[in-house]
């Protein structure tokens, strides 16, 4: 298949990239570089040493003799560049990713969240537009969020999308029906993806597009089969307070001889893939497309789920490392339980990397391997959810002065 | 109170600034002028000669003392503007109208669709985030439409808002909850209030924002007690195919000897307001606003249902005109039946102005002395919904060539 992957230079587009074109498709990576930028506006950089999108490419040829294309388009502001793109291109299949896709970084500051709302969005609708304005009948994967679904406890498990309920009828009678299941996003980059929800539910009754939704778990893990090929083609890393995953930055301080932040009670529960599962979750979705004008296709796209604080003192068993309690910059419920239904990618035959197989170590090693290039003063995590918040948020760990972009 | 009134130059923002101002309120007018310019776009113009918004503001200060401000601010681009002009004048409450507002237009081409997903988006957040910001406590009304509810027919009732529904839980049980009613749009348009309402539920939640979110069946009429003081305050009363509303394109259809524009059976169920009764529902929500940190509020603002085909032989009953019965350009059920709860607005002093009482002749006689100002190749619905539907919609009732701009 021609497969147009769509923020491919990211931290799952890149390996995933690399996966899909290992499995011998032809992959053309479309992505506006926004996340290197914003590298440069936070004045931080991935734990790795990342190589440019042009370098890694050139690097994938070298060592398989594949190539993967780079085109420089920006999906919310570039409508006609894209249409143009995918009418010359008629990719099969479409995977995509070109959204900012940080928690905190969508809360920093007022500039932060009209960007957020902004980009994600017009990416996502420009796409559906500009599918349905050339005719394409391509298959489009999206990255959506667990973070969709809230994290409250309601008592019952999160379905894979749709929710059975019962509706009161005039007669006096129940009426049966699977509805989408309702939204309760937690930030503002969580809330651009339901609305996400929307557009894909409305292209997919209108104009038949056949999409599929992936509901992401909090992806841990940098190395893939792929990215560990060659030096230069290493993955994204990121252990700042904005784009570094919980587990992953758990990993990073422990490797720096950095307490690990936990904030508020570490009673968050919340779900986990590794990124290889991720990866290997998009093809399969990708191999199972849906009919056209069926309704969107939902997965969850997570393989466990874990308490913060269980899994800090997981790391601290394991590495000796002190856990430091902090405020939580979030507003969000301080414990909750997660069921969460996903049993359609394990029928597919996704085999779970789960946490307890040594890859932990593996990752702290790397940790090591890179801890030269840590800020220090970068690690903790200042975006604060709302004006009452923000005087909270007022320590460092180690007692560093704290510092600010917005 | 101080009140600004966002899109204030609009066919309902209009009479609402003079009923607010006539009730005594402070009222500021922020507007781009974008339905002016749309009606440049389109070549088209009101039936009604309306005046600029500055000439009448003047008028409404002459004949009544009272004074109403008017700002030229496009809420969807000029955020630093919005934001400092909240931050200085701190307005009590403000009503939110400033979005694209016909579905039609928004479904006319790939453009069409961007502009209202990005204009309608971007205002509406541009909007709550700056009024987080600010700090401002003003409560905010926004119209939204019956659409975001869809119609399909479920055999339920379609609540103020809010669906209690039975969920299963793990132990075996029924959890009962209310949730937002789920969205079902019909078009771009309509899509786009379905992503305010996420957007409002996300910003009462985690900034305790006072929203009242007004879903509003189709307007009906065009003069109000305050538009009719004077001639250069009158309404905009649009007929034609994007921006017309039915029952209003039926009297206008009629006055002209124009055929009734019937679309598919005429079976489709719709919501209808009086615009008299609209202005009146606004008043109704600023006075009572919901607290703050409690969810969104949501009124039904729609006083009685009809099917389309019955409002076709009312009006031609009423005026002899034909019918003529079109291929339907929308992609929607052909028939639907549509129960609605409205009783919240009329528990607050709603005395609804039904369809049945001399009104309507009433519209006729201003249609008539307006005809002259009339573009009969306007009068046809061409936006298509879909690619397989554009090449039905190729008859002009009249056979005149259809003119299109997309």
């Amino acid at each position: 298949m021609k497969i147009a992957v769509l923020g491919g230079d990211g931290f799952v587009g890149w390996p995933t990239s690399l996966h899909l074109s290992s499995a011998g498709h032809d992959i053309h990576i479309l992505d506006n570089l926004s996340r290197r930028w914003i590298d440069t506006e936070l004045g931080v950089q991935s734990l790795t040493p990342m190589d440019s999108i042009q370098e890694r490419t050139r690097i994938w040829h070298e060592q398989t003799g594949r190539r993967i294309r780079f085109h420089l388009i920006d999906l919310a502001r570039d409508y006609e560049l894209l249409k143009n793109w995918l009418a010359a291109e008629r990719p099969d299949a479409i995977v995509h990713f070109a959204e900012q896709r940080a928690a905190p970084y969508s809360m920093k500051s007022d500039r932060h969240k009209n960007y957020t709302v902004n980009n994600n969005v017009n990416a996502t609708h420009n796409l559906l537009n500009a599918m349905v304005e050339t005719g394409l009948d391509a298959h489009l994967v999206h990255l959506g969020t667990m973070g969709v679904y809230g994290y409250s406890t309601v008592g019952a498990a999160i379905p894979e999308g749709y929710l059975p309920v019962g509706i009161e009828t005039i007669s006096g009678g129940t009426a049966r029906q699977e509805i989408l299941y309702p939204s309760n996003p937690g930030s503002i980059y969580h809330m651009t993806k339901c609305l996400d929800q929307l557009l894909f539910q409305f292209y997919a009754k209108n104009d038949g597009l056949r999409i599929t939704d992936l509901h992401q778990g909090i992806v841990w893990g940098t190395h893939t089969r792929d990215t560990a090929v060659h030096p230069q083609l290493i993955n994204r890393f990121d252990y700042d307070g904005d784009y570094g995953t919980v587990l992953n930055r758990f990993l990073i301080q422990a490797a720096i001889g950095y307490p690990l932040t936990v904030h508020g009670t570490g009673g968050q529960t919340r779900a986990f893939i590794h990124i290889q599962d991720s990866v290997r979750c998009i093809q399969l979705a990708l191999d199972n497309p849906p009919a056209r004008d069926s309704r969107v296709e939902i997965f969850n796209q997570m393989t466990e789920t874990h308490r913060i604080r269980d899994l800090a003192k997981l790391v601290s068993g394991m590495t000796g490392a002190d856990i430091a309690w902090l405020p939580n910059p979030r507003k969000e419920a301080p414990e909750n339980e997660l069921v969460v239904e996903s049993a359609k990618f394990r029928e597919l035959g996704l085999a779970p990397t789960r946490l307890a197989n040594g890859l932990l170590s593996e990752i702290v090693d790397v940790a090591r391997k890179f801890a030269y290039r840590v800020d220090r003063s970068r690690v903790p995590a200042v975006s604060a959810w709302t004006r009452d918040l923000a005087p909270l948020i007022n320590a460092d760990p180690e007692g560093r002065r704290l510092k600010s972009v917005s």
